[in-house]
């Protein structure tokens, strides 16, 4: 029974709207929608790689090739769209929001001391801590000249107030990294600002750019905000249940970092006195054996903290699905909206 | 006879003016000018250094505060001053300056594994290099929001451009750092982006505040650019030849970190074959022993390269002089010239 994570959110029923019959939850319907947009937005991101200092280009291109989803450019048009927006203005941004999202990749694998990272080596591994800093702050510069080329100065305030919190919930991070009685609320500010705040940024600039009123702006904020929460609790999960093929990293690297999570926090809030020693052992002090990570997942199963952190990222979903309900129907809206139940459903 | 530097510039005679008798040239009379400002800059910095996340303000606090002597936003307000500047908005881009330097400083040491920086424990031997990483990309993008609350573009095309520069030249010296072939123009270009490039940009940007016409604009650009290339080679010089007290690192940090600099380009080019086999071991395979570092300091002095280096200093140092020379005489135009005296022949 370990860790057979309830995945088809049977305690919520399938009440999600926006899935067709039993068809599983897609990102590929969004990304077809702004394909055109998105071939602009890879087009920008090449030639702003550019630099006469050779590594830039080949270890920016290592990450940025590998890929992913381009969850956050996709995201910029895909508010953009729903805003109605005809112009241009969204291809920068949203190449600008890849490479604030890539400089903090890069950094974060030197800090994590990762050698996977999207089902490959990470640059950290291939190139040295030292290049994936100093390109990481590259990208992070290369971001503000592109923000500083669309020159709308709210857009420039969305943005590196972005970047701010981003770094600021990095090091929030580090500093409850191995604290196991991290409360669910400091754990939540942590994911809100490194991760849910660029997803926020992201859909916001759709509206700004198109010029939109502010309760739209509030309600793209939202979404993207509530989408990312829900992404970073998946992401949680995935790291002790997931296939690794798959999941793209190692299973279990936030448990061999000392990393706390969502499925960790209630297991301490939930746990037994001697499970809470099992918790400071291996958490606080780092000290583990080869067996200890299946003794985690055993005692997350115990506690049904799996399926109770997707659970939370329901929650959150429902949320970000709410916030899009002021806008009209579109065939973009219905993509939005399947994306939320394929960041909750993914891999699988 | 080994590592006698000529500090006072013999060769050329001593025909620099902007020097009373023989008092020693000293930074202090320019600070002294700028002393209101640099009150003002210097609450800045603290208000700005501010968050909820205690790690931030600690280590941020450890290295601003070690302080040394705040170059970068002394030039910002000298040239202002000198641009006759009565407003305010050279107190937040002086701080947005520093910022910047101190996010660099921070990553460099990430980069270098400095152990002492401005003679004290560097930041990453202290907290670690995670947390220099991530606060050293809190300060980049606090001076993002420094530069977007200042809201002019020009300000803030010149600052991100600045920035991305510097980041580009610390990843060609990353390129360069083991090979003691590297040509000397190679060279400058690697110190002309990571230092002198920043410099450029404070002095440059007390013009553009002021709304001075460009040639004022390119003078000070000019002053800045040739003051931090001379800067940066008489720091190059000092790792091999002064007092460790005085000069706040560890003596022979380059050439332990197989640094090139041009006090080894020099030596490489000028020397035997047997010499360059002796860099090609030290630097290019970091195959030092302890007595290594007395024997590069014997081949520069051999070949006179730290007084090369110095008389190359010092043609920069001119040209940054001569900038100057379309402003009306000022006392700050004197103490900014007295300024390139002391970057010249400062720590002796």
């Amino acid at each position: 029974m370990a860790n057979v994570v309830n995945l088809h959110g049977d305690r919520d029923g399938d009440r999600d709207a926006g899935r067709e019959g039993t068809r599983k939850p897609s990102f590929d319907r969004l990304t077809r929608l702004v394909e055109a947009d998105m071939q602009r937005v890879n087009q920008h991101i090449l030639d702003n790689m550019k630099s006469p200092v050779t590594l830039i280009p080949q270890l920016a291109g290592h990450l940025i090739a590998a890929g992913g989803k381009r969850l956050r450019p996709v995201m910029v048009c895909a508010a953009a769209q729903l805003c109605g927006y005809t112009g241009s203005r969204h291809v920068g941004l949203a190449a600008c929001v890849e490479f604030i999202h890539t400089a903090t990749l890069l950094h974060d694998d030197v800090v994590d001391e990762s050698d996977l990272r999207r089902g490959q080596e990470s640059a950290n591994a291939v190139w040295g801590n030292q290049a994936s800093v100093l390109v990481g702050d590259f990208l992070l510069s290369r971001a503000f000249q592109l923000m500083t080329a669309d020159g709308q100065l709210k857009v420039l305030k969305i943005l590196s107030d972005a970047s701010a919190v981003i770094a600021e919930g990095e090091v929030l991070q580090l500093m409850t990294a191995n604290a196991p009685e991290t409360s669910e609320e400091d754990y939540l500010e942590v994911i809100r600002s490194k991760t849910a705040r660029l997803f926020a940024a992201s859909t916001q600039l759709g509206a700004v750019v198109a010029d939109r009123p502010a309760k739209e702006e509030e309600a793209l904020y939202s979404y993207g905000m509530n989408l990312g929460i829900a992404f970073q609790l998946v992401d949680d999960v995935l790291d002790y249940s997931a296939d690794q093929a798959a999941l793209g990293k190692t299973v279990g690297d936030d448990f061999r970092e000392g990393k706390v999570t969502l499925p960790v926090v209630l297991a301490w809030r939930r746990g037994t006195e001697e499970e809470r020693e099992f918790w400071r052992r291996t958490i606080e002090r780092s000290e583990q054996t080869p067996d200890d990570l299946q003794q985690a997942m055993d005692l997350m199963a115990k506690h049904d903290t799996l399926n109770d952190t997707l659970d939370r990222a329901r929650h959150y979903g429902k949320i970000a699905r709410d916030a899009l309900g002021i806008f009209p129907q579109a065939e973009v809206k219905e993509a939005m909206l399947e994306s939320i139940d394929f960041v909750i459903e993914r891999a699988y």
